[in-house]
């Protein structure tokens, strides 16, 4: 295992030109000022660039003059450029002696696919690394001004999924709907109706409030507050889809278990109420 | 609701000067270069910052000259601040009309105590909003190259902590120790013998591989990997403790339940096996 004592690691050194080096990097959730200043410096000293559709084009502005940026396309439901086909590419170019920068949006490490294009590059004996980025729930919570926990109300965070693999059993929300627990749903907008279901069979009321945070940190960011029996409706009739998280903090049992929501929600939560960003 | 739909909102508004406003800002995990471009900004605009004792000193490079930067010194189990503390600091700088940056390692919203700050922010009417960081987890997770999710052997996040508000009941671990769930634990080193017989009793193998981030994106970075059973006699053999996170990949069930690591750590993990970073 490597420790990165130092960023000036991430400048390449010279003696491993011959062979490449593939870097996953973090673009944070959409605004271009979100990115850490590593991921920045790390493009810049790309020779190219594999990026994904939620990855602000302005990001691109750090990459030098000349160096291709590969517009990979992927996004939920419409993989234009299937898995293989990125790790192929991006495995191909670092044996080339590239350095290549494969720009996620987000985190690469939540929900990035990030495992596979690792193994693909030890596969090949190339060295890579991941440089973190600011997630869409951190990014959400921090629009809306509602932190992920909050003291005395929610002490853990759960980041869930609605996309799996296909064919795989989706996962018992029953042990993680639990009070106490802020639940984070990434890449559930076209699994509304079953999410919903799949929550009030676990014991969540179907008054929780919930928060549906789209478009996080972009231009066009818009949030919907409402309930969780009303949630797909209402994300429906306001167009909402991905990219998109929701939020259900379920708070710790007080008198009347999991009515309430978070601390940071003690204002009133009409249904249906929105704003546009 | 706001949104946040420009990062030049950041920017003090002249109009709202009066009463000044908070920023609750993430300074990432510790390396200064891991600190959004959003958050570097508005340390240069602060009138006064305060900030914790895991930020790196190098980011009070970014605020201006004379600005006065406030150690509050807050840190597992040793609060020279308490919070109320901070609290009414904030709050009375604010009150000046000050633009105030509350510097917080990691991302504010996760294990920050930003909802306390931001109930004394409103009560007295001052605007407070959050620049979201990079949290451990993800910072860990990029460290050691392994993804907190492996499509197809862990679908979600566990972010959990073992230290809760004095008399809270810790959560039930029987929920979240599941199969196909990363767990992460923030600020448990001082709890590890009773968090390995909390885990063993929620059904996890006493062999799991765990991974301990020590320091992570810091100089002085360690990580040890070991097995559930051995990781407090180890921990405190290596003289690991806070700042640290503790990282369990639960895989999915195959013909041996539980007792695989996740795709990231194919690699045999020797019991007490540890690198020094």
């Amino acid at each position: 295992m490597s420790i990165h004592e130092n960023p000036s690691q991430l400048v390449p050194d010279p003696r491993s030109r011959a062979k490449g080096r593939i870097s996953l990097v973090g673009a944070g959730p959409g605004a271009v000022d979100l990115m850490t200043v590593r991921a920045i410096r790390c493009l810049g000293v790309a020779d190219v660039v594999f990026y994904d559709r939620l990855v602000d084009p302005e990001a691109l502005a750090f990459v030098r003059p000349g160096v291709a940026c590969v517009f990979v396309g992927k996004e939920v439901g419409d993989h234009s450029w299937p898995q293989d086909r990125i790790n192929a590419a991006i495995v191909a170019a670092a044996l080339q002696g590239k350095q290549v920068v494969r720009l996620k949006s987000g985190d690469p490490s939540i929900f990035g696919r990030a495992s596979e294009e690792i193994t693909a590059a030890r596969a090949q004996g190339i060295e890579v690394d991941i440089i973190p980025g600011v997630t869409a729930a951190s990014a959400a919570a921090a629009t809306l001004c509602e932190p992920l926990t909050s003291r005395g109300v929610t002490d853990r965070v759960v980041l869930a999924t609605a996309t799996c693999r296909p064919g795989d059993v989706p996962s018992d929300l029953a042990d993680i709907a639990r009070p106490g627990t802020t639940l984070v749903f990434y890449m559930a907008m076209q699994q509304l109706a079953g999410l919903t279901r799949q929550l009030v069979m676990a014991g969540v009321d179907p008054d929780q409030p919930v928060t549906i945070a789209a478009n996080v940190a972009r231009p066009n960011a818009r949030a919907l507050r409402t309930r969780l029996a009303r949630m797909a409706c209402d994300c429906a009739e306001a167009g909402l889809a991905n990219p998109a998280v929701i939020i259900l903090h379920l708070a710790k049992r007080t008198e009347n278990p999991l009515r309430s929501g978070s601390a940071a929600a003690q204002a009133p939560v009409a249904a249906g109420d929105w704003d546009a960003g």
